[in-house]
């Protein structure tokens, strides 16, 4: 196989960012490879591994061969001494011992974990379990959700990218929060995800017999995702509350959120409420009212593609909401806030 | 292939039910035959179908080879005269143009569709876009979920065999109605199923690369078994109101309905007030308090398994509710009835 | 959930044979516990497991509440003191270091690991990689394969069940080489199998997100059915070689092998050698001729499906075969030999 | 949705090549669409379908919305007067009545059906079970398989994109035939396909329940591509002769060819032949020795991934060729060709 094509379209030109990955073989981080080995702008300089180092990137995921050149190498700080950016797609509490010194020698910090994620460290705690390394870092860092907090991301240092489920919830929300359409103690998230949501591991639950061909809710009233999608929905309205339950699908990628809430003021608008809100958006895709989305219309797109419906007889609002789990809600996501 | 053993295993006696199937080429009457040629008292006499008449079902159906030897036979009354019951596995508004004359020759009729599912007629009328044919039969005829009307079940002339979704949903509101646990107005049943909900069909929309990895809802708004499940639930508490949405899962078989209602009375007592109201029913499985049950634990069975749920920091009664749709959903049910 | 009916199934009676499980934690054991839970003349009495001891069966796989009550001993061989039979659903290596204390206190034994499959003890030490503890009892084995061995089966008391792959090539093959039908060192057998083939078992291989929407061979050249099929022909005919290549498919159960061999006279008399051959047997079905048989025709069933094709410009004989690994592959087998 | 990134995107200039599909509905059509919206020197001008006239690409495919903003036209010959080149995304037999008048106004085609693949008229027609409408393009077209026919392609009016099963076998077998190191009457290609490439359709038999969880051979002795394959092979090695049996697979997207033969030299210097025959292929990958490549490597990818294996007890070369059938199958391969 004769690459040159590819070498050229690697061509490193000085506008160019310098890249490091923590931890690359999850699928969160096999994902940015991905993306970042066609991206224009992204010099990918280093990945880490504790387990995999020293063996080839592309020997680990074949689908990278030719694409990405890179040996996995030691977890060690001087190794993104070169970087601009470095990405954490490490399991949680990762990030948080090792932020700081990056930070501190200049370099970026885009956390796809959830070290960074809530502003309220006791809560934090409570939910992940651990003692929080590095509390002071938590207050600076920013949401990291374009669709909310552009122009903070711009400015920061350290940027907690979103989970999964709290993308597509979020988003199905923030315009209806914002213009106050619906009574917010009354929202209801019933999620449905893909299987790479659970990461890839070795592990008995997410075999492929344990997987396909079932449905299953999973964590019900005690999922991590409930106490950081709510808090960063009360940044919006202070009285919202959040029913949410995610269940396993059998597919690899895609979420569907299924959001309801009771309307305000009935459904008069809430088609052009939605496409308003949205116009400038990028990667947000309001479709025409009556439509319902289909997860694989965004498998392996940054976009999360929204439909908005109104029940008159029961004067509710449903908001149906698809994203690529490994890509809007993660990878892509992180390459937008990059 | 020596098939002794199979024919000793139908060997005929007095106490066998005389049965036919009209419409046999759906997944529904597919799996009636398969539950029928095991059953011990079914005497499967005669299965008809327009489209495939003259054909052998083991030919179009080559899982039943050596246990069902009859050929499709052309839909004519006249075959059933030698049945006690038949099932109508047919698409909706045929059941309605024949039951009469089979009821009028002593014959017991299952309807697995939709002709008499609802009492009220103009309602029927409106949701199914059609005049009825027999609206005098609609009132004789008993909603067939034996846990909810076993008496009238055993006794009636006419049974209308529910809804796959209907099933899942009422199963999981009866205890919570009936103990005036909820708020009637508060319901919301989100649905999950697999594809052969569909039916068996030439479609695209049901095309194995449309529908694989993929999740999508559905008939947001205008589902035919939103005025089914909501009938039936206002004969237990008439001010029950029910949002409803369908989502449509990669998987052959199988339904997950995660219901949600607000809690009257908190969440105490709510995990015996299900095992109480389902001690006797051989069909219905309450799980231990925590348990999310998974739609593959119910694959070919006749069960419908139950898990009950309290958030208290919403007070939200939320129910998770398993069958297979093809079985308790539909064909099973229906042998239950008989 | 009312379980009398289930009780009543479940009445003892003399002519009942007391059986034990090892190792029931797998696919292997868990299907033959659904399998001996409907089987009339099944008294599963114990069952073992070293990991899940003290464990409810159906707490594990809650497919089986309400259909089988034992929990998981610890693996005692004193256990087994009440049984006619054992079951060993374990992994490799296992029976032979056990096998002999139970056939010593007068109890049946089934393996449905490898340990007593190979007569020839060098070529099975190469091929598991270990040293055989228990070669004295290889010899008395018998090949549990009933179309082969019937009567030796009805007589033995230890019985190495044989492997999936195993049952679906020889059975395409049993009657070509007895009537000499084809070059026996022309065999080629290119076979597909579901996951569950690979067993229960926490690893990244055999995750969802890794086998789904996937096709791979595997173990070209090596893998350990080669040998146990090729020995197991060679009994019929000496001169018998065979190249394996086996596949992993997207799906949990079914093999399909495609067996190639050329014709040594041509490919008159195919079908009805095939016909002839097989038609005492019960689990064996032989299609009309042009027929492509699917595994999920299979699922579930104690099958082997057969259609046999000639190819005259190549002078081909080409014999498609189909089992569901779980079932005519292994525990179903195990059933037959009981 | 704000889509001014993907207006600039498709900023046109002189240079870009001009396009028109026709038949666009297909998952040939949508496929060569979505590879065209990022192609940075296609201008995709006219896509036309005789049964979505008028309608939105982008309503019927809501993965390209603010992609394509193309309607579909009707199929007028004069629809395409301004494009350098059409490609036919057509079932068969319909370039062949329209090639001619676009090759005369000076635009070149490239037919992804079957019209002109086969060089040899009557057997064409006896494949095909038509009357071929016009024989004297057939000899002029060139068979669009870069790795054989790069330079004839480059300067081809007209060109026979390649199935996509010939593809994989084809480029298995091309080193091990221009080497003279198989018996080249000794091949066996046993295909395995996902089910998009039985096409976009309303079709029980490609319906979801239909296909997963479900493996089987099809057109054993009949298919289509086998005399595709042998005609091509024969233009390489006359005495080439192939026995091919394609496979339905539980999958959207992938082809895994096992191509057999037997080897005239060994297995010495397999390795360094592939990689030597292809070192300066861009879209054709020899993997490691004792490598077995996944069909999910190479999802949406235009790369055919190749292994070679030798087994010397049956002095056999096995090579494994996967590939997506829409990409480097199909649409992937029309643009290499473009």
């Amino acid at each position: 196989m004769y690459n040159a094509p590819l070498v050229l379209a690697r061509q490193m030109s000085e506008s160019m960012i310098k890249l490091g990955i923590v931890g690359g073989t999850g699928y969160t981080g096999v994902e940015l490879m991905r993306l970042l080995a066609r991206h224009p702008q992204a010099d990918l300089r280093v990945i880490t591994s504790r387990s995999e180092q020293g063996r080839a990137v592309a020997d680990l995921f074949p689908n990278l061969r030719n694409l990405v050149d890179l040996e996995f190498s030691a977890p060690d700080p001087a190794a993104y001494g070169d970087c601009d950016l470095v990405f954490f797609a490490t399991p949680n509490t990762t990030a948080m011992t090792q932020a700081e010194q990056l930070l501190d020698s200049g370099i970026k910090v885009i956390d796809l974990a959830a070290d960074f994620r809530i502003q309220h460290i006791p809560t934090w705690e409570r939910v992940y379990g651990a003692t929080h390394d590095c509390p002071q870092l938590v207050e600076e860092a920013v949401y990291g959700l374009p669709e909310l907090n552009r122009e903070a991301i711009r400015n920061a240092r350290l940027v907690a990218n979103p989970g999964c489920y709290p993308t597509s919830v979020i988003l199905a929300l923030l315009p209806l929060l914002e213009h106050n359409a619906i009574e917010p103690g009354s929202i209801i998230a019933d999620c449905k995800s893909g299987a790479s949501g659970a990461g890839r591991k070795a592990d008995v639950g997410t075999a492929f017999c344990e997987v396909t061909e079932s449905v299953k809710a999973y964590a019900v009233g005690t999922h991590r995702h409930q106490p950081e999608i709510q808090s960063i929905l009360q940044t919006v309205d202070a009285d919202a509350e959040l029913v949410f339950i995610p269940h396993l699908m059998p597919m690899i990628r895609g979420i569907h959120a299924t959001v309801y809430a009771d309307a305000r003021n009935g459904g008069d608008g809430l088609q052009s409420l939605f496409e308003n809100y949205y116009q400038n958006e990028p990667f947000v895709d309001v479709m025409p009212s009556r439509s319902h989305p289909e997860t694989r219309s965004v498998r392996g797109a940054n976009v999360c593609r929204l439909a908005a419906h109104y029940l008159p007889a029961q004067n509710k609002i449903v908001v149906l909401s698809v994203e690529d789990n490994l890509v809007k809600g993660a990878a892509g996501q992180a390459i937008q806030n990059m």
